[in-house]
């Protein structure tokens, strides 16, 4: 295995301007294994409910990935996430979270788990991201992800977690929101003065910058005409971005910023459908070719 | 001389949440020219009032520009505009405008200005911008920009003289109002059914996005630690634009993608400080090095 993710494994319900699903397969973990399975092998721990249909994670067995961290706890529901994009597709606006059988789930690693490793922390309760933290063996890479949800409920436990994690993943107002922070390269600085050396900044349909010491990065988001649905997008790029790293086992600068191209280039196809309709029926030729427009749409010659 | 623009000279009364200015020298005429003087010679059509100070004018004579086209009104008052930015500094909230001598102008273009090869028509009301591009004699190239306030308030006049517009340059929320569209590909490809080849979407701090016919280019914007006053910065970005193409000559895709960066670099610049400080003080030497940095923030290698 290369790639150990904690996260969640979700039923979302999601009204787009474009269409809506009722209890569709999500989650953070879920977006993240998927995507990353492009690119390495990837352990899986997260915790299901009984009600969660053995198709999915037959799917997800599919696509390679080690799904025997994946607890079902009996007579237990499932995670569930409520939420709805308006035209401005970069907001969610969540209406109901309900965590289930994640309020009690305490992971317990396979041994052979310990030793993965490339370590992502999917966005979860940074409670349990440190519990996986605190039973790994020394990686070679840590690398979190958060919202706004953790930031403002457990901002404590959040700011002891990053002082073990060297790249952090989050979305531009939580970037702003963690560091009180209006202007995006000094809450940059802030949060790198919080442990991470590499701050990766999700910006929706801008793209995403990388700050990296004092070097800055600029990624675009591809310029679709069709974007379904959001949802699970920044897991889809965590996943290319980790999945692309683990594949070349690479974490210069350099490489950090392909992959960081590779992680938008997952995350363009994954809001083209509903749930992971799109991640699922993927073609590495598919992939090879975006990144190739990622490519072009960026090129410009010297002065 | 290489360039025509007609726009708006102004006094702009500005709040940001770092500071104000009162009747400050501005107007998309002045910024636009002020920043293509560093790299063309530049006449500009314009209005002024009997209010408005003769040293104005020499600053920009002193970057070289033609003021010829220059229009006092004696007993008028010069063009004012009072907005606010919050945090949020890509929206400007504009409190107040007062047309005064733009009301009454009837620009009579000098006959050698007819037969400069570029032509800008930076924001102001399209009948004005209609009545320039009505007595200059086959320009290579036509660009424009406008505004909200005249899509808003004249949207059959904008779209008869976008007929004749090569370039269009306008800001992302214009460029989904004036399509009716919110996805910003498809509102792109509305607006070149209406003339122009080529449009230019300014995004302000995530940079700009040109459609080219069927290409799409993605520029960043400078990530800045201290951004004063946006104020100009669309014009500013379409004065390096217009300035760089003027100077090279060179209409290709190659080279507009080049001329795009070089007017995110002015715009970059023009954010630093209020009005005009910044842009009246620039050197060719920090122009040259910014660009480089625009590389560096863009550069990733191939898979």
């Amino acid at each position: 295995m290369d790639i150990l993710v904690v996260g969640s494994v979700a039923f979302d319900s999601v009204e787009t301007p474009f269409g809506k699903v009722e209890e569709a397969l999500g989650g953070s973990a879920t977006y993240f294994s998927t995507s990353a399975s492009f690119f390495a092998d990837v352990a899986m721990v997260a915790v299901i409910g009984e009600d969660f249909p053995e198709k999915h994670v037959e799917m997800l067995k599919n696509k390679g990935i080690d799904t025997r961290g994946l607890t079902r706890v009996s007579g237990g529901k499932t995670f569930r996430w409520t939420g709805k994009y308006d035209y401005d597709l970069n907001q969610a606006h969540t209406l109901d979270t309900q965590l289930n059988v994640i309020s009690d789930f305490d992971p317990k690693l396979p041994d052979d788990y310990k030793k993965i490793p490339y370590l992502f922390l999917a966005n979860i309760d940074p409670e349990l991201q440190m519990k996986v933290l605190e039973q790994v063996e020394s990686p070679r890479l840590i690398a979190c992800d958060t919202m706004n949800f953790w930031i403002e409920g457990k901002p404590g436990k959040l700011k002891e977690l990053l002082k073990g994690v060297e790249m952090l993943v989050i979305n531009e107002g939580e970037a702003r929101e963690f560091a009180s922070e209006a202007n995006l390269v000094r809450a940059a600085r802030t949060i790198l003065s919080c442990g991470p050396k590499t701050l990766i900044v999700k910006r929706g349909e801008y793209g995403a910058l990388m700050f990296n010491g004092n070097t800055v990065f600029s990624a675009p988001a591809y310029p679709l005409e069709d974007i379904f649905d959001p949802t699970g997008a920044g897991d889809s790029f965590a996943g290319g971005l980790i999945g692309y790293l683990a594949n070349t086992g690479n974490l210069s600068e350099e490489n950090i910023r392909k992959a960081i191209v590779v992680g938008s280039t997952m995350a363009s196809f994954n809001v083209e459908a509903f749930s992971l309709d799109r991640l699922s029926k993927l073609t590495l030729d598919e992939i090879n070719n975006r990144f190739k427009s990622f490519k072009k749409l960026t090129h410009f010659e010297d002065l």
